[in-house]
């Protein structure tokens, strides 16, 4: 037995990494996609607190991709996979 | 009476514009806001497609702040206007 460091965000307590860099990437992702969340509600207050959390996490995992559409390049988006689950 | 040129977006019929840069604008934020509808879509099914359209747009007129959120900077989100209308 030993005691070992492990990392998390704060944002989400049951994830544990290792690595502090692996942990670092996702509470910047996790960031992101709470405030695409946050602004997506309130622009389309049809959208559920569900949905706008999915939207969030998908898009932030796939931040670089958006960030290119966004500056020049909306065909980019269609390399993105079909599903919203983790890549 | 006289003829005059007016131009408009292909993706966008309704809407003439006097002058060609504002109507290459418009036609670019419609082509970004199509590109992210069809990937908001897709990834997140429950999405009705009015709802895929409405954020596609809203994030395609506030383009500049969006690319920003995703290279780097989440927090300027709080920037946004409360509304999906146009600014």
């Amino acid at each position: 037995m030993a005691v070992e460091v492990v990392y998390r965000s704060s944002r989400d307590l049951e994830r544990l990494f290792m690595d502090k860099a692996e942990a670092d990437r996702h509470d910047k992702m996790l960031e992101l996609a709470e405030a695409l969340a946050a602004a997506l509600q309130k622009a389309t207050p049809s959208l559920s607190e569900q949905q706008a959390e999915d939207i969030g996490v998908f898009m932030a995992r796939h931040r670089d991709l958006f960030a290119k559409a966004f500056k020049n390049n909306p065909e980019v988006l269609q390399e993105l996979p079909a599903s919203a689950e983790p890549a």
